[in-house]
């Protein structure tokens, strides 16, 4: 089970990228999770080269076919999402294998809520899927974490965990008969 | 006065783009209009970066810094702002000579209403001012109109020319005596 992150900062202390690390070293058996690191090399959105895809978008259209779920995790930057995950989304509304894609959306500051918002709004508008149970809000803004203290956490890292279980699960082919069912008697 | 005009979207045939480009002639006497081309060139948002600014977002930077108030006129993806204009938006946010500036948001498609009201969140938190008389919406996309087009309309050019003049009017400092006051008789 392979897991595409976005963070949606280029900040090299940024908070979300340091989750998103932290996660990657979280993951359940079974799930890898690799953090795309090109979103500040691509260029700004232009439908007019979409013809002739730029190189940097072709790296993240490839890394996005090849995921079962992704990760997006994304600071609020004046009310709104950042230029540079919206970027990112632009680049992927019209690439077929992101319909259907499995997302958790976290998000590191509970409070801002805005962004949060609006990213949800603009995956669902892009077909996505978001994985509720594995969408979770974490106190870390704030907090001087860094991804060791991320790990270190005890009321974090166990949180990080039942999220990517979530997710494991939501992507888990269910045999027949382990649906939810009425009782037949 | 000067204006500053920017577009979300770089796509040549933009209706957005054409819609501003049209207002750079339809201008009231005393206003000058221009357009930043430079958005597209612009590297992704990078607090880092903001020690030694790079030399596309220094051109932002002047252009905003000799502007008496903005026009932003920006489609909407996905349900949200576009990635182009947000990340115009997010180099500002720490850039003081935007504080207070007077904008003025156009819409090019009216029911198009989250990017809108996204970017009227965005920019009110960053302590912009929005001219309301002159934020106007425009049933243009899908009229197939260009800016010639825009021009020769007989209900869009002379709502564009009110807009401006409620803009223009809003710049103006009021002489003593002219605001409404209570009658004291």
């Amino acid at each position: 089970m392979k897991i595409l992150a976005l963070s949606g900062s280029l900040r090299a202390a940024s908070i979300n990228s340091a989750l998103l690390r932290a996660m990657t070293r979280l993951a359940p058996s079974g799930m890898e999770i690799v953090i795309f690191t090109g979103l500040g090399e691509l260029p700004l959105f232009n439908p007019d080269l979409e013809a002739d895809i730029p190189r940097q978008v072709a790296v993240l259209h490839d890394a996005v076919a090849n995921a079962d779920a992704m990760l997006i995790a994304s600071p609020e930057y004046a009310h709104g999402v950042t230029g540079t995950i919206k970027n990112a989304l632009d680049w992927l509304v019209s690439f077929e294998p992101f319909v259907g894609m499995h997302v958790a959306v976290l998000n590191a500051s509970p409070r801002a809520r805005h962004a949060d918002a609006a990213l949800r709004e603009t995956l669902r508008t892009m077909s996505a899927v978001i994985v509720e149970e594995a969408s979770i809000a974490l106190p870390l803004v704030g907090s001087g974490l860094s991804e060791n203290g991320i790990l270190d956490s005890t009321d974090i890292a166990p949180a990080i965990v039942s999220a990517l279980r979530a997710l494991q699960d939501a992507l888990m082919p269910h045999p027949a008969g382990s649906h939810p069912s009425f009782p037949t008697t």
